[in-house]
């Protein structure tokens, strides 16, 4: 076996044409097989094998300078870079993250995960090299996908403008994550057709000398197109069409289904059931669904994710009143803002991590003109994605401090349901909740909110002495320590489902005054710049005190959510035990 | 004059040819009259006024929906619909803001101030238009300046996705705020070459019908052209060639100088002076292009506004070492992460309000990747930017939460040359700088900053019983808050300059604990989400007072600094009282 003894790229440069073939098969199965047990990103891995290898064995890394789009299409580029074992050996498959990472290894430059950062990255550093008056090869590793989102095109730009030595390749396997949508997929399209002859280039229009190559999962043609572009002193790109998926049978028939997932049969080519509870995502799904049908001013956007939201199927059904706008959060943000200027009803769904992109989109355009459109924020928890570049923690110190806009953290599906109701049809404010994350919650005592209770706290239990905050996903801990320290301490505590995490509920925060010593907040997220400190501030020099609890303010790679937790106090132990050093007399 | 009997859109239709020639030369004339006398954007009105006249002529608003990117070229707009007082007569000059704003009139759709929003916008419109089986005219109106930004390409292949009308207006004066930057001017500059008959055009590209027109200051020609493609079923974009500063010699000589600025005399074309004192800007300007004589690898980058760091003569003097990367904040944020990543110096200068475009850039591409690039952040302050679409007071909140960055808060001329020196030099961290904004204040006595010094807080004064803690600009506040307490209390507080924003110095937080019952703090932006309530919540139940002073959460509109702060307490007396309430006893 080949790759097992490739320790890194020069071992790649050794092996003759043929050996370099079976190092491609190799790699292919080892890939299969490891997604196949361990789950990953299958169908943008499978695609680039044979590119991989050619990359590695034409440049010479880390002299020259890789820089992978996404970085979810690398891992055969971690086996040619000394880290084939977490390929090989199922008991080192988590020694790798899933994406590049410079922690791991020379022959990553970034840690990414958001898309359509790789250009401007590379001009970035491209630019140092020129400055430096060194002379490598800057390659940057982009899929169709990715070139929807503007950054890329600002990257385009300005590498045209440096116009010093940049390769770009195009990985074109005519698919997103689901399938393309926007003018530039035409303009693919059309090149993909006339072999990169068709005229009104996109790439020549911005000032790139431009190659198509057909037979992109074709080792010698692409070895032979990287020898004469390599040590190029003006910006390539280099056009390059692959087959998402190559060589799994399942994958590419299946582009959608294959982009990414957990382990699935190689024989049925079933992902594995990890159960099939009932999600807040299905009933999001159900609900829209139901409510377009109804209702034809009611338009559902995504920017790149639209399984999300819906199915293939699904989206056929929902028409034009779904829109996916490419991977293009900015566009999603205000796009959302034109529609509900003219008189329909947008909801936008959105990963937390993703809406970052369009700080400024929601702010500028949707919030400072007070316009009533709605966004799903996903994956916003402990429990979301844990990957550094995908953490869903943020978004209530990013979002809550915007203008006009309502922030809602509903806690079980009669609140989701009824603010997501509330939220489309009011034409007061732009709206964001909280999807919740985690298995469906009910209330016990189904009652219905009336529109002034979606702006105002909920008081589930009066007590005294100690009132405690639970926002959205952590209102049910919140709940267990209530529970918890009336049965180890004397204290009867207030429970309080605060509902909205954009302002403060003054009525609420004054009632306690009178019977309370102590405040507690718990959020699902960071604590710095959160709704707890604003609680703190409010209470500032009123003697009463505040304890905020949540999540330390970092980068948290890779972690167990109950670890994490535990490491921030975040148990009913911990949380009881520091409630309690308040009230000594009761202990 | 016809310009003054222009009540609405209407009354331009009735307007004969000749007469349309007229209104041109009254609207331009009052144009001329109004800036000269009151400031605003000059060349960018100047170079649309036939182009304004013949859309309201050849279309229908508010039927027809027009969307100005920036918006900073609507005068002529307003003028035509229902607002020429505001530009004839000088008691009226007020009357109207310096932006499109649909408080003022139906026929301005968004409230808009940051670039290239009005293609996405322009396509969320037409997509409820289609959505409600509408059929009127949906017309952007873009400089070339705005087509840099990504959104401005998200826009277009969105808008070339729905594929239903959409009237795009390419207003290309040739120049930006400065000199245009990327590869796709190149492409503009070859269709004015070719009168649009250049291969591989961008607009044809992503599946536009294109029309090219060399004279965008010829009234016939503009009225021809729209009448042409009125009621088009499919997206067009017209690339038309004007004169940016047309009809006033001055402007039309010096683009940049007057895209836009305060008063002016009509007849040398200098701008009236307002006082010459030393500002922060021109430090910064000093500090950096004797830095880059000494240091090869200090490279400063900016997006779009070049000359809030260099003058034409001073870029040209920067050299390879200034990078101009367009309007395109995103693309500024990420490749600077390529700079420092490949061993440079990045200094980034920017606007807060800018600043705001590239969040998930900041946090994902340098943060994330824990690079020591350097962002000047400028106008952050109450007394910076004061139109609604261009505040500078909502950094804190969202740059101080984002792991790994180190946000600091100079307070004088020593502290921020030396903040700024040590950013540059060190290796550990993005470090964000937060420019003080007024009349460059000098330290009494000179100490030299150390290191460590830097991330942690300056006890200035130390006494008892309340501390205060001035953030940059308002540190001088804080000041002279604490002055005040002495002279009417007997109180002696101790004063602090925090100078780190982004992180708590703890040690002096538990060293206040000892002789102190209530900390103050005063922030020069927004109050939610700032630097203040990390500090109430750290002293949470800990029983220390604890009081916040900052600005409320709202998008303000032309407000007086002063009056502003004073709504939010933000005086020597007002604080001084509610300190005192602390303090019965000595009152």
């Amino acid at each position: 076996m080949f790759l097992e003894k490739i320790n890194n790229p020069e071992d790649v440069k050794k092996l003759t044409r043929d050996e370099l073939y079976l190092l491609v098969d190799e790699a292919r199965e080892a890939l299969i097989k490891k997604v196949s047990h361990h789950g990953g990103h299958n169908g943008p891995n499978l695609g680039v094998v044979e590119m991989t290898v050619a990359l590695h064995y034409v440049f010479q890394s880390p002299v020259d300078q890789f820089i992978f789009d996404v970085s979810h299409q690398s891992y055969v580029h971690k086996m040619l870079t000394g880290r084939a074992k977490a390929f090989l050996d199922e008991t080192h498959y988590d020694d790798v993250s899933g994406y590049t990472n410079p922690k791991e290894s020379p022959h990553d430059l970034f840690t990414v995960g958001h898309t359509s950062t790789s250009l401007s990255l590379a001009n970035g550093v491209a630019k140092a090299r020129d400055l430096k008056k060194e002379t490598n090869n800057v390659i940057a590793i982009i899929g169709d996908g990715s070139i929807s989102g503007g950054l890329a095109y600002e990257g385009l730009n300005n590498i045209s403008e440096l116009g010093t030595n940049t390769i770009v390749i195009v990985n074109d396997n005519d698919q997103s994550i689901a399938e393309n949508h926007g003018g530039i997929y035409e303009n693919l399209r059309l090149l993909r057709e006339t072999k990169g002859k068709a005229k009104d280039n996109f790439f020549k229009s911005l000032g790139f000398h431009y190659e198509y190559l057909e037979e992109g999962n074709n080792l010698d043609a692409l070895i032979e197109l990287f020898q004469a572009v390599k040590d190029t002193k003006s910006p390539v790109v280099l056009h390059i069409h692959t087959i998402k998926g190559k060589g799994f049978a399942f994958a590419e028939e299946n582009r959608e289904k294959f982009h990414a997932g957990g382990p699935f049969s190689l024989e049925t080519g079933e992902y594995i059931s990890t159960g099939n509870q009932l999600s807040y995502n299905q009933l999001t799904t159900e609900y829209l669904l139901e409510k377009m049908a109804k209702d034809s001013s009611v338009v559902a956007v995504n920017a790149g994710t639209p399984m999300l939201l819906f199915s293939a199927e699904q989206r056929a059904k929902a028409g034009k009143q779904f829109v996916d706008v490419g991977i293009a959060e900015e566009q999603a943000a205000t796009m959302i803002a034109g529609l509900a200027k003219n008189g329909v009803k947008p909801v936008w769904a959105v990963y937390s991590t993703f809406m970052q992109r369009s700080y400024d989109q929601i702010s500028h355009d949707l919030a400072l003109n007070n316009l009533p459109g709605t966004i799903l924020v996903y994956g916003a928890s402990v429990n979301g994605m844990n990957d550094e570049s995908h953490l869903g923690i943020f978004d209530i110190p990013f979002l809550s401090h915007i203008p006009n806009l309502v922030y809602l953290a509903p806690t079980t599906k009669e609140e989701y349901l009824e603010m997501l109701d509330w939220s489309i049809e009011q034409m007061n404010h732009p709206v964001a909740i909280r999807v919740p994350v985690g298995g469906v919650k009910s209330e016990e005592v189904i009652k219905e909110l009336k529109h002034p209770d979606i702006l105002s706290n909920q008081i589930s239990q009066m007590g005294a002495d100690v009132a405690i905050f639970g926002i959205g996903n952590f209102y049910h801990l919140a709940k267990e320590v209530a529970n918890k320290l009336e049965e180890i301490s004397q204290l009867k505590p207030t429970l309080i489902n605060p509902r909205v995490i954009s302002q403060l509920d003054k009525g609420v925060l004054e009632e306690l005054k009178k019977a309370h010593r102590l405040v507690v907040t718990l959020e699902d997220g960071i604590l710095e710049g959160g709704y707890g400190q604003t609680i703190a501030s409010y209470y500032g020099d009123s003697g009463m005190r505040v304890q905020n609890y949540g999540l330390d303010k970092a980068f948290h790679d890779r972690y167990t959510a109950s670890e994490l937790m535990e490491e921030n106090g975040l148990t009913v132990e911990t949380i009881c035990q520091k409630i309690l050093t308040n009230f000594p007399a009761v202990d």
